[in-house]
């Protein structure tokens, strides 16, 4: 489990005074890439190689309201990862009442940018994110 | 079954060269806002009213990419109608290919603005909504 | 002049219940890249061709709010065109009241996508816009 | 002077593979933001005092451009302070290379929320203020 932490921007907020629901999305993505940063991935690297990333599914429940200004903290977790895709869920959490904002999930497949094929990580490069992450798969 | 059109602005792409994957969240908002006026609803009206409608669940499933400037689609159905929620499917196809892109489902429920509960909408409100949008439940 | 109309979406808005203000530079693009297809140019295809043509200048005034599901319209003058970059001025005005909501300006250079440098368009390609847009240069 | 540090996000690129010029404006917001929270301002405070602080101006020269995952440093100078708006630079560069990116100015007005008109703060309110970031005025 990771835990990413970011403010709520004035720009994040609509008219109901709360973030976005779509701002969510954004940042599970911000989550995702610090999770992999952490765990030695360099994406701009496996982009060099040829290698992209694209979502595939994207999932999100909304429980509570997050206001300008306020701490989150999104508890991020790899539920699978093997050599062609990762299933990552989300845990938003407000850093101040500790309260569940809102729960998602994820799943990217890694593809070749030139074929837009689905492409197969090797071997080693897999083993490290899945040891770094082992944790997470008995959520 | 409502058919929203709209193209793909330069803001909207990333630096796979395609849509941003958050984005079509928002397609999904702009589509559901047009149907709903078509349904003879008028949002601001039922804002000036105290009631909200915060989406409590999303997801999406992508397919292919939309590039910079295409022409989308987007077919979208009411699934579910009643006095406290609406549950809509979405479809988004290219215009030029004919092929979808993603497809995607919102759930949002009407809400008191003052004390944040959920609300039960006027029967003969929700009526004219479930006439108009009866041919979705049959998909 | 070229008018383009743009209705405010719920996701532009923020807390203050108003378009939020970086928000305009994007429909600034939006009204941009309409006018240059009225004039003919498909930006698609200079891409195609190696040319990118970013902004190098941006500015707004903001006068006063614009709400959610409003109708915006974006008077857009082409006030310089030349070999090697465009010079355009904007009033974003309530459809409603008629009142000006903001006004801009932006440049941009034609760039070359490998190099990175600016480059001089064909005289002919020039022509065409210089002439469709000729009015805009006594305003 | 006040430095605001952060990363380039995946979704704040556009198709040219660099940020988009509009993300630039939101950047600033949240320097700014964080500029006034390091001189004691608590924006939120204000807003629950009923007064907002709306953008009236805002430019930005665009230099290089910026890639995903870049570290941007965005030095912050408070060029005129007084009851009733803030005149704001900015000078955003690359942690990397030190090259600037992008230079900006923004003005804000103190605004009631009620009346939507021009307020002036109290003297105090702005001496703490001008004080802290009375450096800025001799750049």
């Amino acid at each position: 489990m990771f835990t990413y932490k970011r403010r709520v921007n004035f720009y994040d907020t609509d008219l109901m005074g709360v973030v976005h629901h779509a701002n969510y999305i954004r940042y599970f993505e911000e989550a995702r890439v610090e999770y992999l940063r952490a765990a030695g991935w360099d994406l701009t690297e496996l982009m060099d190689e040829g290698i992209v990333f694209p979502i595939v599914e994207v999932e999100a429940k909304y429980k509570e309201s997050a206001r300008y200004d306020e701490i989150i903290l999104i508890h991020t977790f790899m539920r699978k990862v093997d050599r062609v895709k990762l299933e990552i869920e989300y845990e938003a959490v407000s850093e101040k009442t500790g309260r569940v904002l809102a729960t998602g999930r994820t799943v990217n497949t890694f593809t070749d940018t030139k074929t837009g094929r689905i492409v197969r990580l090797p071997k080693d490069k897999v083993a490290g994110l899945m040891e770094f992450t082992k944790g997470d798969r008995n959520g």
